[in-house]
């Protein structure tokens, strides 16, 4: 019998919840494992549209399975109507995530799936439509509250092209696009993080995908979770130069404050997705001839790494969200849509797990989440309070 | 040290996740305590004004609090325009949990404190609006659905005669108001649900409460959890008169099906809020000259019960749901709506939650849920997958 660990308010750090197909990750070697295969090897050979493949249905489409999964993605990237009317009624100021999260149960109101009883056949159908239509959604309310129309998905562009496409009005040159494509790839999937947990825990009420999904999308919204890509940019526009970096960390550090994009829960050594997107980052910055952000970033880990040992005695690694911002931000993305974009990738991961939740053929099959919690009140001492009457109180 | 038990895949039942002072449920015992109190005397003797309040400041009221709370939560009924613009927008046969989901991620556009840093005081504000709001959404939801205008809330109204004047136009009757709010009562608060669950996991990564709320709300959507007051309806409808009862649960329990409304993951005995329920079911049905759908419920109730002891030697006890039902039915409210209307009660809870997980004293305090899972991918045997290329595959 192995010795219990305190599970009690430790956010359920080290319980093996359940078991999955989808991903694995190995903090220790710095591994990423998507359905067997290393993301590292996805990133270099594979497109997003491969990826959710493999995510969705457990194996890399081979070359008609890919031509076949890409036309359903493409016939559904067109959102309805009254989709875009709905955006165009919030606020221009509205928060991204927020407009987002709402928009992922909305959608489920266009599908005649919802309705159907489940089946993993429907359960696919629908993660196809959310994974399609959810960047023209992000899109469409970037454009509309920059005053611009929403522009129609373009079917002759790659996913990751038409997505820049539809928020920029411009196809990306081929690098440009690829190094967007990749960004999907890595951020598709990460096992058990919290919006994936959330995720599973809606599905485990039976409550169809939309719903999972959305909550999900909230919990991707917390500065803890997805919200910190964009904390990153902000606060390398802060630093604003690389003669700036080391003061910044020094206040940071007395203050006893985090530094944004160093730190993963689950890593003890760099992150593997960061050590691919670093040099994207440089190279869109030399494209631009402002390697600014990326020198920034680059001085920052260096720093960082040896102020932490010194001050510390301590290692530290940089997280996925550290060299994206900057690259994010060169391809001159609005900083707030870096968390959204994070989404529009991690749908393809949360669409995978809800099927596994619904549907995992493995026994003991996934159960309804609803744990326990210890009672601290003590409101009347150890009794039960007697009700107090009005007059009394 | 305690004996280790099996956690995977087994929804963290019996698994203690976080301390709580909010409340306290004792399934053997059936006993229910919001904050030390037990909700048969809050359903005896307080409002649901009164319960909210005693769940978000962790005291009952005195008047002069209770006058204020009241006007605060009067003051925040009304929507902006643009939320009913926006549920114009959507298809007149939407899913109200889907609609629902959507408003309260939607909401978060109009409040200015979620932009502020999180404070206590913050978070209070912004639960008494979600309190105050949720209400008029759903009413308008449902006016304009069955293309009517909605109606604005009336301000002398207490929160549940409100909710029925703005949906019916009418303003209910002391005794119809006063069931109403039972109602709302008994449904407040119930522990580590999974709805609630979810709302704590959300805000774990420090997400607000808009977005932690919109998750519980596709939590609560399933079939499993909230959902299952709708479905007893259904199942009521299904039968249709006293005499079907009897056979209705024999084929039911040779088909190896559920019976909607029996058994609950927590209670070991009647639930504590179904014998309240059920005598405020009976008194509608009389009121109304029409007892039959509370005579089903009855008859349903007592022949279940002696069919699991004679087929399956178990004893077997309504839940909340079962009477609830009907009770609702007798209102008038649409079946459809007993979902929602179980998280306009239920926000109360959900929101002392969110608050307990933002800003808990007790240590140790809250953590990023981040649980483990176990890796059962074995698509290249024990061993980590190749990459194939395109014409290989």
């Amino acid at each position: 019998m192995e010795e219990c660990k305190p599970v009690l308010n430790t956010g359920l750090r080290d319980v093996v919840v359940a078991s999955t197909k989808v991903s694995d990750v190995n903090g220790d070697l710095g591994k990423l494992i998507y359905r067997g295969y290393l993301v590292k090897d996805l990133a270099e050979n594979a497109t997003f549209e491969e990826v959710a493949h493999l995510l969705l249905y457990e194996k890399l489409p081979d070359e008609k399975e890919l031509e076949a999964f890409k036309a359903q993605l493409i016939a559904e990237r067109p959102v309805p109507p009254q989709m875009i009317a709905a955006l165009k009624t919030q606020p221009r100021d509205a928060l991204p995530m927020d407009i987002f999260q709402a928009c992922a149960a909305l959608l489920a109101n266009y599908d005649p799936d919802v309705r159907k009883p489940a089946s993993r056949e429907a359960s696919l159908r629908m993660a196809i439509r959310l994974i399609a239509k959810l960047p023209t959604v992000l899109a469409a309310f970037d454009r509309i509250r920059n005053n611009n129309e929403p522009i129609e998905p373009k079917s002759d562009l790659s996913h990751a092209a038409n997505f820049l496409y539809m928020l920029n009005g411009k196809t990306p040159d081929e690098e440009v696009g690829r190094f967007f494509d990749v960004c999907l790839v890595l951020h598709a999937e990460h096992s058990f993080n919290a919006s994936t947990f959330a995720a599973r825990e809606v599905a485990s009420t039976t409550a169809h995908i939309y719903a999972a999904v959305s909550a999900a999308m909230g919990s991707l919204s917390g500065a803890l979770h997805g919200g910190a890509n964009t904390r990153v940019m902000n606060m390398l526009l802060k630093i604003g130069s690389v003669d700036a970096v080391e003061k910044y960390i020094s206040d940071e550090l007395t203050a006893g404050r985090k530094i944004m994009g160093l730190g993963h829960a689950v890593y003890n050594v760099d992150d593997p997705r960061a050590t691919i997107i670093a040099p994207m980052s440089e190279k869109m910055g030399k494209r631009l001839g402002d390697t600014r952000w990326y020198d920034i970033s680059e001085e920052l880990e260096k720093k960082a790494k040896e102020a932490f040992k010194k001050r510390k005695n301590m290692d530290i690694f940089v997280n996925v969200d550290f060299y994206s911002a900057s690259l994010y931000y060169y391809m001159g993305i609005a900083v707030d849509l870096f968390t959204p974009i994070f989404a529009i990738s991690r749908i393809a991961g949360w669409s995978a797990h809800v099927i596994e939740e619904q549907f995992a053929d493995a026994a003991p099959k996934p159960m309804l989440y609803r744990p326990e919690s210890k009672y601290i009140g003590d409101y009347c001492g150890p009794n039960e309070c007697s009700f107090v009457p009005m007059e009394k109180r």
